[in-house]
């Protein structure tokens, strides 16, 4: 890493085009349309009336490849440890955007253990200059401890209450999830390599950790946002272990206020992989 | 019907770029990947290595509609009722292609009846102009009878045996099987809109003819063709009625030397999708 020189780059802003096939993609990717009964109907999979999944900007986000490169850090060592989304209004259903991120901090847990590293990409509408929404990833850089920077700090985790979950909800992934979701543009042979997978400790090819962010939002936003993607404000996460394509994702949650504190488990083996969720609720 | 002009007309070279996302898209849009146990494994669904399907080709031509057009047929009128491949070799997973259509010939059942019409669209290499497929759509133009054409010719129509089936294969499509068809270009409402359905009489959306076509060929091809894109050389259906989606799909398959005849079957309602199949084996 090179420090402190990462906390002073920006990225390039990058111009993004999409329209509705990558929208509807997108949301197909998510089993948007998987059940027949999905309350959400044809909302984000026709591009009549087509509205875009609240965790779209996610996928749009260009400016992590930079950050990590100008930075120095050990690519191949890095892990995505958490992912958080500031929403102030959800994307249309085409567009043109500028993706810019720059270092929001970085924390050093010791040459042993590796560093963090946040970093925040803004999603802005190209002409206009407005945005849209605020990506924030944290890597858990597994080769760069040991540099010399602060011990502590990093984004605040929010814990899950100790009571029973209000409601739970399960949404199944099927066997070429991950191969239909490389199609946003992740194509990491991890995702559909067995060899690829096993080398990297894996039993087989795993799922986006990215995916099940999704899937995650779409649980939530049916269960307390009506489908209506305007309801999401703020969704984040910590992964905790991979989803193999083909589980359930159970989506656990906790409602206060506001707040919708949730987790996810993989019905088939009880594994929790995602944790210490909390999504905001706009009115 | 501007006949006989329609039978001079050809379209104008369109050139069709594609690349490997549109390959996987169009494999995993047949459901190529959607059992964990597919013998064909990743070869049409993953860049590394990747083949295309035989079938690939039928969605890539883009000929007919400027033949429909500067033919005057009745647009709105016309049922999609054969479709037909002569294939030379298989697409490479990307490339630049010319396709370009012209009126193979018309047969004229009479004002209360219709019209059929041929289309036959080259599919060749830009750079090279050697040709790599020929697809050939029969339009039933239920509002183009009665122009003075002949009432016999058209294309043969191949029987298939009177025997028992050699071989059956299911194939299961899901619900969002159409939506997800729709992504490769034919964005039809009828595929999606269930008041749009209701309105041509359908209970609900239906599911595309080609990808129906599609999913044939993949059964073929793994109970006859190891799989190997390079062993079916032609591949000719007429559609009889369509398939809802989520709806299993059985091929049931006689298999005569180089050439297997097929038609298609919905097990959930017993009815035939596809009748007449012939599909022609290379050693």
């Amino acid at each position: 890493m090179r420090y402190p020189e990462i906390l002073a780059i920006r990225s390039a802003p990058a111009s993004v085009d999409y329209d509705e096939k990558d929208a509807i993609l997108y949301a197909l990717s998510l089993g948007a349309a998987a059940e027949p009964d999905d309350p959400a109907g044809l909302a984000f999979v026709y591009e009549k009336g087509l509205l875009t999944l609240p965790t779209f900007p996610a996928i749009l986000a260009r400016g992590s490849g930079p950050i990590i490169e100008e930075g120095g850090l050990d690519y191949l060592r890095i892990v995505h440890g958490e992912q958080r989304l500031r929403l102030l209004r959800p994307l249309p259903p085409r567009g043109r955007l500028v993706s810019q991120a720059r270092c929001l901090g970085v924390v050093d847990k010791g040459a042993d253990k590796g560093a963090l590293v946040n970093i925040e990409d803004t999603i802005s509408d190209a002409e206009t200059g407005e945005p849209y929404a605020t990506v924030i990833l944290t890597l858990f850089c597994r080769g760069d401890g040991g540099f010399g920077g602060p011990a502590e700090g990093g984004l605040p985790i929010h814990e899950v209450p100790d009571r029973a979950p209000d409601l739970e909800l399960a949404l199944p992934t099927r066997p070429d999830q991950a191969l239909l979701y490389r199609l946003n543009g992740d194509t990491n042979p991890l995702h559909a390599d067995p060899e690829t997978a096993v080398r990297a400790g894996f039993e087989r090819p795993i799922l986006h950790g990215l995916c099940t962010y999704g899937i995650a939002a779409r649980a939530i936003l049916r269960a307390y946002g009506e489908n209506r993607p305007d309801r999401i404000a703020a969704f984040d996460v910590r992964f905790a272990s991979p989803v193999y394509p083909g589980e359930t994702i159970v989506t656990r949650m906790w409602k206060d206020g506001a707040v919708v504190s949730f987790d996810c488990v993989v019905a088939e083996r009880g594994v929790t992989v995602i944790r210490n969720g909390r999504c905001e609720l706009r009115a």
